[in-house]
């Protein structure tokens, strides 16, 4: 009873912050149609503005953390990031009208992370006075890419499997009319072939080696999809920052531009992120339902996971309450920004509307607004 | 004398301040033919930025202000924001070679707010210590609506004149014709009649609901413009300041964001608006020299206009003098963001180049640079 | 050997400073293939803040300034500006496989200033505490200019010659087929006849008269050169700033946004430039690698023969070591923003790649990475 009435107390409170204020406000302005916009360009600088603060911060502090102590984490952040697409796999992809490759690149989307999530998460925690540790910034990764790794693994092992078993049924007829196939110009006509758009997104070429028509079950490469995500420019601006911090002496640069502005660009950004919410719904709308109870019920879910095993590091390895919340917030995030180019490179066959509208107009304002407040309420009921 | 030479004494010392001197600046750097330009990018987010700020000011001030206070200043701008269109109405638009609609549009756009001229006399105000209350900026809308409203019912009520007398000429040879007429495309050929340009501004299609071919006289429905007005990215921007600052405690953001980036980017806006005057003029040369006869008089004259109704406001309610500057100042400026959209949308047969022209060349640079000045040496006069 | 280590351990501490630490991080990001991008109007409005910065700085200064003081030092700016256009005329040039046009414009443009350089150069002699004259924001112009000027007259005197040498060869034929001259289009069809792009630059029409057959060696009109590096953004920004520093009073916006903005908004255009060095470093593989070799050596040779000639300077009228660095730097440096339009407009004949690539790929960085902290270690050693 005393958790929820300090939770129901955090969350309303909560809702007065800059943070989650500015992000209701842009829900609030678009659902009665304004017209106010940010510009693009500043939307990217300030989410550019944003990681590399974040990273900045990580970097600083990783030069006199122990690194030890980060182990623990990163392996449960990895396991979180394959888990929760395990758990797409076999629960959303088993609903009914939900395509398969639509589910796994959700789950994929909702495993992956977003950074301004990320970001909120850190500033309320800082408002709340939580210490936590900052090389909690350099767990980003370690949750990102194996989410989208296992996605795009997966995606790939049911479309060979699928294809498979078209190849038996029509195994038959192709023994007659081998002839033609050669007649007709390309030769991996097969209906489910996944296509790999071209020159939409960078570096997509290298990613999946499929579409080509050979019989045996294809082996798709790892490295392409890990490379891919390190080189998105999330992820880029978060490593630049961490690298920065750690090998260069940006404390004048960071006390006088990047930290004193962070506070501000992070509202705009909370107003642009919930803009963007109120926008997509529609696009929600014509995708199957389940799609939504996936988008409210599994932040706070992967939430719980994460905060379960940050238990576990916090009692074993005295990890701090501070970074139990993070690890959760990081498992409740889905991406926003940088997980959909790759998503969209690697699973070509899923509907971006499914997974990016699941994500952006319900999945991110649920983490974002219920989420952290519950998480920290949770840490200071454990802690307290 | 004493007034005038205090007047002129300031207006050379104001010259010199920040906000004057970028305007100027930029309106001699784009007559030498500078290519200095400033992203649109930038430009729009600075207004945001302004205008956001402006309205938490206003917001938190709310919060706990005295309503009522409120009450008289905001029938006084709504009064003065119906006066200025019909003033022009019955003075610029009886003048030779000046067509009526683009008349009624300009007066539409001189009593219509300037978010860039507002927040320059705030900061001359607070360079100058001079008090006033943080309310004044939730007067810009009780203006700015009912000003394009105006505008707009009376070039709607003149273009139904106009087709009225055209119909009574018409009539005898359309009772022979009246068959052809039911052969050719589109029923409303009328040659005056205005045409909605579609797509162009967003949520234009229920402005008006004129163009279908009736007889009896038109009605114009006036929510749609007031939300068109609302909706608007300066008035967005400005009403969720306004309720961002009233609900939530946005003083952390304010403090190290909003309110010290204020000055700075309002003197890049002034930079940009200068140039922009400069650009412009050579537009207002296409259009008949009344334009700029206009726009060299309203601005000063509704500025003066709305001075009186201050006075009677600080006389009878006790509004600060400060406060009496600002109404002169809303009411002195002419929209140049969010007025024109509405108008081109609202009388589609007003030629843009003479509303916007007028205003962006002569009726801004002359607010700033001589209204705000002016009005300040006044209050400072009879105050003192 | 007490000079070299003092360079080395500067060098390798400067390599930490963030200016240089963003720098080589966007150099490494986007070797390693990074997708991050800061949006080009970003880039853009922090180039003018950046030049808007040094510009008030200096104005400010030059109030107080005696500007006698000044003379020396412009004289001599104006001197390495076309000094370096000639050696490059003379050694480049010279080199196997080098178009004479190409290897003028390359001149050119190192001999042309860059705002990012010099604005660097500033930031690390204040963080070294070593003052110097602040109107040295205004010695800019007086080297950028003339060097522009000098590359575009050069290349017009070469062009001519190698036209007179062909109509002597022309003279007989023509002699026999003028009347078809006069038959084919257009008068000026001699195949090295620099063509100007139209509309591509604005302005540009005007800055070279050449392109009509005639037969007597043309003038090169020198004040339409002067006039577009005048009116480009960087020269423009620069000069508008100061110019506002000396008739306005911008402390008030200096101090609290301009100044405190500076080092950060640099960091950040560090980080473009290093991306932008990586990309170009393709593009400087298509031309000869002699531009490789003027690229690496040019930036280090222009710094010290400035470098003495400030110390003239120093030595006669008390130039401050500070001071005597700018001009190194100043000289150091190649122009990569408002340059190559005005070289593209004046030396159409030369190919782009060839002193785009060279300055921004190499010139550049070398000039910020290695040049800078040489010099600056080199006025210590000699004011020690």
């Amino acid at each position: 009873m005393d958790f929820l009435s300090d939770f129901l107390m955090r969350f309303l409170s909560q809702l007065q912050s800059p943070t989650l204020g500015f992000l209701i406000g842009g829900i609030v302005a678009a659902s009665l149609g304004s017209r106010l916009a940010i510009p693009d360009a500043a939307y990217k600088f300030i989410v550019f503005m944003l990681l590399m603060k974040v990273g900045l911060t990580g970097g600083q502090e990783i030069r006199d953390a122990n690194l030890v102590e980060m182990l623990v984490p990163a392996a449960f952040a990895v396991a979180i990031g394959i888990l929760i697409v395990f758990i797409g796999r076999y629960t959303l992809c088993k609903l009914p009208n939900v395509k398969v490759e639509d589910g796994i690149a959700t789950a994929g989307l909702f495993g992956a992370v977003s950074g301004s999530t990320f970001a909120a998460g850190l500033t309320l925690l800082d408002t709340d006075g939580i210490p936590y540790e900052a090389w909690t910034a350099a767990l980003y990764p370690f949750m990102d890419i194996p989410a989208l790794v296992t996605a795009i693994v997966l995606a790939s092992v049911y479309t060979n499997k699928k294809r498979s078993t078209a190849d038996e049924d029509l195994s038959k007829q192709e023994a007659l009319s081998e002839r033609e196939a050669f007649v007709t110009a390309g030769g991996g006509g097969y209906p489910s072939s996944p296509r790999i758009p071209t020159g939409e997104y960078p570096g997509d070429q290298g990613i999946v080696a499929s579409g080509y028509p050979s019989r045996q079950p294809e082996r798709v490469k790892i490295w392409p999809i890990v490379k891919e995500s390190l080189q998105g420019s999330a992820l880029s601006a978060l490593l630049l920052g961490i690298a920065l911090g750690l090998l260069t002496q940006p404390e004048r640069v960071y006390e006088t531009f990047f930290d004193p502005l962070f506070r501000g660009l992070l509202s705009v950004l909370m107003l642009v992120m919930g803009m963007e919410a109120a926008a997509r719904l529609g696009e929600l709308r014509k995708v199957a339902q389940w799609y939504t109870l996936y988008a409210l019920v599994a932040p706070l879910l992967h939430g719980f996971i994460a905060f379960g095993f940050g238990m576990i590091a916090h009692y074993t390895t005295g990890f701090s309450l501070g970074g139990v919340v993070v690890l959760a917030v990081i498992a409740a995030s889905s991406s926003d920004i940088s997980g959909p180019p790759t998503l969209r490179a690697g699973i070509p066959s899923a509907n971006p509307s499914a997974y990016i509208g699941s994500s952006t107009a319900i999945g991110t304002p649920i983490a974002i607004a219920l989420g952290i407040p519950l998480f920290i309420a949770l840490a200071q009921a454990l802690g307290g």
